[in-house]
């Protein structure tokens, strides 16, 4: 296999660190020690850490959208693959020990008044994760298993935020409460 | 009036600087100059960024405290204090122009797994919250204005998430596209 490039080291790293220490947490020089390259090396691949988080936020999308696939299996009822997307996040949120959280979430509370690009950028990407939950809903919907008095698009915009404020909760609380209350209410309300 | 004493300057600071730039995005510095007091009073007075970040925390509770006095007003019916509530949380954001979000959804997405003493403060303040909504839950559940096919802790903890999760995204989007699904979709499910 050939070796990664340097700039990939770096946005591997990138990707790991921000997510776990934050932007304003994490210096350049935390990125290029876990990426094993040199700190002068940086600026030759990228103009900032913030245009860095850009890519960063891009690279960790490409793991939302491996976990959305499962969206689309036309074999399983709509309704069905809606709840089992949610049980997944939050299975994958218990086997981390409810550390880090989501990537996209933590940037939505840390940076949007301190950089348009990665604001723009977390925009882009929330709106692309509420269309990819929008069409289940809509299926669902149509299969008359989820309750048609909302339209499917607002329903798919709470289902994405309540989930992230949940594991926002997870993450203080060190425990499962937040996400099974996510579970229980709104799948239980939000069902025919 | 008397002059406000060089820590309560600094703890006045703090809740600004913090909640507008983040624990990690503050320095010590950042906060004793917009305190207008010697860098070096700092140490005089907190042992570290850390402790006086969960003194913050505590005056801006008072806040949320203030804000959730009109849970209690017996006049009103509990499901439309509830209603109300979320609606002035939402109009102080809007007001805000979707700047800066919640303090404690901010430290929660930022913090728990950086400082254990910000982490047990926030659920501390969490679990106070959640429980100032329960028993206004439990009241509009006794009136059969709310479903009560769902324990008032779970939708009171919901809600409370629900609403951090939304108020992230309305940072994220600029406009009250999240806060007003959050609105739609929580109360419209949930009212009986």
């Amino acid at each position: 296999m050939a070796r990664p490039s340097t700039r990939e080291q770096i946005i591997a790293a990138a990707v790991d660190t921000l997510h776990r220490k934050g932007f304003n947490g994490t210096s350049v020089q935390d990125i290029t020690e876990a990426a094993q390259v040199p700190k002068g090396s940086f600026y030759n691949h990228f103009e900032s850490k913030e245009l860095l988080a850009v890519e960063a936020l891009e690279r960790y999308w490409q793991r939302v959208l491996d976990g959305l696939s499962g969206l689309g299996d036309e074999k399983t009822p709509a309704v069905d693959r809606l709840r089992r997307y949610f049980q997944y996040l939050n299975e994958v949120t218990r086997q981390g020990d409810y550390q880090t959280g989501c990537m996209i979430g933590n940037m939505s509370a840390e940076m949007p008044d301190q950089s348009r690009p990665v604001r723009e950028r977390l925009a882009v990407l929330l709106a692309a994760w509420s269309r990819a939950i929008e069409s289940c809903v809509k299926e669902a919907q149509a299969d008359g298993a989820l309750r048609r008095d909302m339209d499917a698009r607002t329903i798919a915009a709470f289902l994405l935020n309540s989930w992230e404020g949940a594991m926002m909760r997870a993450k203080v609380d060190k425990d499962a409460t937040a996400l099974t209350a996510f579970e229980i209410v709104a799948f239980g309300t939000l069902l025919t």
